[in-house]
C-alpha cells in the first residue's frame, strides 16, 4: 500500500492491519512517526524517493510513503458475518462477482462505504484481491466498511436470500428499470466480470436483473460506474442508511 | 490513441480524425486492412509487440493496435457549437474545468454520451487533453459525442447563461440535494478539478450548488462518479434525451 493520505486512514481505522512502514527522508514527519510509534509498528528509513519507485513502481504516488498490510485481516469470515447481521429494509450489501480490475474494485467499495452498504463480499477466488492500487482508489474505504471474503458466490447468494435479501442483479438488458425499482427488502447487489458479465449459474439465482437506461450511442457504462448509480439510487430510498 | 476497440470506434464514428495506424503482425486482419483502405488511412507494420510497448509503454492494453489521431479534428469550436445549438429542456451539457486526471475525463465523456448530453465542454489551457488513455477510458465515446473547445471557463459560462442555461456547480457543500432538483432548464453541469474543486470566481457564477448525500464515514466520492450519478438523476427526468 501507498501513499500518505492511504497510511493516514489505515491508522485511523485499521491500524492493526499495518505491519511495517517505509517512509523516505521528506516524508518523515513527527506527527506521522509518534502516531505509528503509539501502535508500535515498525519504520525502515528510505534513503531515496528512487528506492520507494522500486517497490512500488515509478509510476505509483507513493509520496514516499509505502505500508505493508495484512489484508487478510482487513478480512471479515462470511460466517461471523452473517452470525452478527439481523438485516432491516435498510441494509444492503454488494457482492463482486470475480472483478478483475482493481480500479473498479476500490471503486466500488469507495461508493458501498459512500451509499451505506453494511459491507461488500469479495470472492476468494479469481477476483482482484486488496491490493495497494485497491486501497488507493477506494481512498482508503477498505478500512471503513466491511469487506466479508467468501468462498463460493452461489453458495452465498443462498445464504443471503435464506437470510431475507433480495437479490439483484446488474446487467446490460436488465427487465427492470433501476429508479422503478422499490427496494422494499434488504438488498444484495451483484456486479459482474468486468468483460463476461455475471456467470449463468449465478444469474439464475438472482431475483431480479437490473439496467440503467441509456442512450443508444452509448452500449454499457463502466462497471464501478453502473454500482454506484445502483447504490445511489437505493440510497435515495434508504436515507436512514446514510446516518 | 492504441487497442482495436478504439480504433474501431473511430473508424465509425470519425474516420478522417485518423491520421495513421501502426499495426503487429497479429492484429493484421483483413475486415480491418479492408476498412483502413477504404478511408485512404495509412498503416505501417510492426515487427513485434514489443515495439508497440516502445511507443505507447508496455502497460497500456494496446493488442497490437496503435493510431495516430489528429484529435483537433474531434474537438469544435465553441462559436459554432452555441451558434448551431437551440437548447430545450431536454438539453444538458458538462464543462469540465481543468480535470488532470485522463481517466476521470475518459469516464466523463463516457458517461455524457450515455445519459444523452449534448456535448463536453473542454478547457484548451491547464486540463487533460484528449489523449489515448482519454480515448480509452472513454469506450470510444470521445467520437460519438461533441467535444467542444473553450478558450475561458467564465466566458462559456456567460454566454450558455445568456442561451437560457441555467448551472449547477457539482460541490461537497452544494446547497441543494440532486435528487430534489428538477431540472426544468436547459442543464450545464460544472465539474471542479480532482484536487481544488471549482474556482471561486467559476463557482460565483454558478445559479445552484449541488451535492449527493453520503454516509459520514465517506469524505467524497470520486470525480467522474459524482457527475454520472447527476448525470444518470438528470436522465431520469429527462427521457426524451435517451432517444
Amino acid at each position: 500500500m501507498y501513499g500518505k493520505h492511504s497510511l493516514e486512514e489505515a491508522l485511523e481505522s485499521a491500524p492493526h492491519a499495518i505491519k511495517k512502514v517505509f517512509l523516505s527522508l521528506d516524508a518523515n514527519e513527527k506527527a506521522l512517526r509518534d502516531k505509528l510509534a503509539k501502535y508500535a509498528i515498525p519504520v525502515n528509513m528510505l534513503k531515496s524517493g528512487r528506492e520507494a519507485d522500486r517497490m512500488v513502481g515509478a509510476d505509483t504516488a507513493h509520496q514516499g510513503v509505502i505500508a505493508v498490510i495484512d489484508t487478510d485481516t482487513l478480512m471479515v469470515d462470511f460466517k461471523d458475518f452473517t452470525k452478527a447481521l439481523s438485516p432491516s429494509a435498510d441494509t444492503c450489501l454488494v457482492l463482486l462477482d470475480e472483478l478483475t480490475d482493481p480500479h473498479n474494485v476500490g471503486a466500488i467499495i469507495r461508493s458501498a462505504a459512500a451509499f451505506g452498504a453494511s459491507g461488500v463480499l469479495i470472492p476468494v477466488h479469481n477476483q482482484a484481491p486488496i491490493t495497494g492500487a485497491v486501497v488507493k482508489s477506494s481512498a482508503g474505504m477498505v478500512f471503513r466498511i466491511p469487506l466479508i471474503s467468501i468462498g463460493n458466490v452461489n453458495y452465498a447468494i443462498d445464504k443471503l436470500k435464506d437470510l431475507g435479501f433480495w437479490t439483484y442483479a446488474l446487467a446490460m438488458d436488465g427487465q427492470k428499470i433501476t429508479q422503478e425499482e422499490d427496494f422494499s427488502k434488504p438488498s444484495l447487489f451483484v456486479i459482474g466480470n468486468e468483460g463476461r458479465g455475471i456467470r449463468q449459474k449465478t444469474l439464475e439465482r438472482c431475483d431480479t436483473t437490473l439496467r440503467i437506461p441509456m442512450h443508444p450511442r452509448c452500449e454499457s457504462l463502466n462497471a464501478s460506474v453502473s454500482t454506484a448509480i445502483v447504490l445511489y439510487q437505493w440510497s435515495v430510498q434508504h436515507k436512514n442508511s446514510l446516518r
